[in-house]
């Protein structure tokens, strides 16, 4: 077979994650990180069906491979270099790095499976250590293979630990917004934890440099608006409305 | 943004591995499991820039994404389980497997990573514990980080652990196939141990079935032909040929 005229290909999309980070700067820097990340993958006919999923139940982790839909540039424009989303991080060649800038707009991330449940004609995969932004086309679904996956020993060049969370940062809720959270953790049980773990994972613009800078900050979480003031360590989240 | 109608994505091979496996019998099933087999990724302008691998010297390993350039299939014709290349595996749904035939042809693969190298205009990346193919378009690269893909307690389903060498097989070398080895050695000097590594990791395809039924086998590795008798626990390599 003769590959030197293999240069593009169609890719489909065979899904859409359901995420509860509705805008990038809610989304973590990495999988796993926050708590209370529950969301799904809708499988979009003809792609659909029970039995390709026949197995996984034994895993306990997947690949989910995606599009970087917000990142997409023609071929012309790509950039050898990027800024890791890490503060005061320096410009790394972007295949040092998993930024979404990148030749290819292909993203892969491992998240925990939960199973899948059928609705109506719907399929859906029950996910969470979610790091991607909701309505993301998904690309394709593959098993994490323990004995292939998991190296002992690999080392990880500038990025050797995981973004920290600021645990010194107190967050305290205003008694309208807690009555408002409460309304909400009726359809979103996990609504609280993953409020209070994306408020101490620091979900600011790394541009916005900083944090003094700026004291005022909003982000939504499923269809909601959250407001809230950072002062000094304290985070104090002053209005949750639905959007 | 309406992602309603991003259904399908246009996809450009970055570059092509050059892998000692010129035929799908040889690969491995798993990275990792070969000793020595070095390739390198060659990537195509313009994407061929030094600046893209900054940083990357600090990694062990990397992912490679790519096409499984063998496997494409119009949309209509996929099906929703296969069979794992597992002899005596029984169907599995695509998603919970890393089968070549799947919604979209994209493969991944952890290689280590060996740095990289520039031969006049050219640029390669360096690798080894590769699983596929020769002449594979590779669409992206990416770190390995050790913090978010290495998993502890991940269970693996149906795939546990990895396929096992079989150790007790022996492997002998004709004089005649030892002469053609020595010189193929000046030019790859890994050659031998990748030979030893293939043939007792039982590179037979699958629907070949019970090995008793067949004791002629034949494989490529680089441009040479391979060919060797089985018998019992024995393989004694008969030839090795340039193509």
């Amino acid at each position: 077979m003769d590959t030197t005229h293999l240069n593009e290909f169609s890719i489909h999309t065979i899904g859409y994650l359901h995420s509860p980070f509705k805008d990038k700067f809610a989304v973590p820097r990495q999988p796993g990180l926050i708590e209370g990340d529950l969301g799904e993958i809708e499988l979009l006919p003809p792609w659909n069906r029970i039995e390709a999923l026949q197995g996984l139940d034994g895993f306990s982790h997947i690949w989910v491979m995606f599009i970087f839909h917000q990142a997409i540039k023609p071929v012309e424009q790509w950039r050898p270099t990027v800024r890791p989303p890490r503060e005061g991080a320096k410009r790394q060649g972007v295949f040092a790095t998993r930024s979404p800038y990148r030749p290819n707009p292909i993203g892969m991330s491992v998240m925990k499976y939960h199973g899948w449940e059928k609705r109506g004609k719907k399929l859906f995969i029950k996910v969470s250590g979610i790091d991607i932004i909701d309505q993301t086309p998904v690309i394709d679904i593959k098993p994490y293979l323990p004995y292939a996956d998991t190296i002992e020993g690999a080392t990880g060049g500038f990025a050797q630990s995981a973004p920290q969370s600021c645990d010194h940062i107190q967050v305290t809720i205003s008694p309208n917004s807690q009555q408002a959270l409460n309304k909400a953790k009726q359809q979103y049980p996990q609504f609280e934890a993953l409020l209070r773990s994306t408020l101490t994972h620091n979900p600011r613009p790394v541009h916005f440099g900083n944090i003094e800078k700026r004291s005022h900050f909003s982000v939504q979480l499923y269809q909601y608006q959250i407001e809230w003031l950072l002062e000094d360590d304290n985070i104090q989240v002053i209005q949750i409305k639905p959007i």
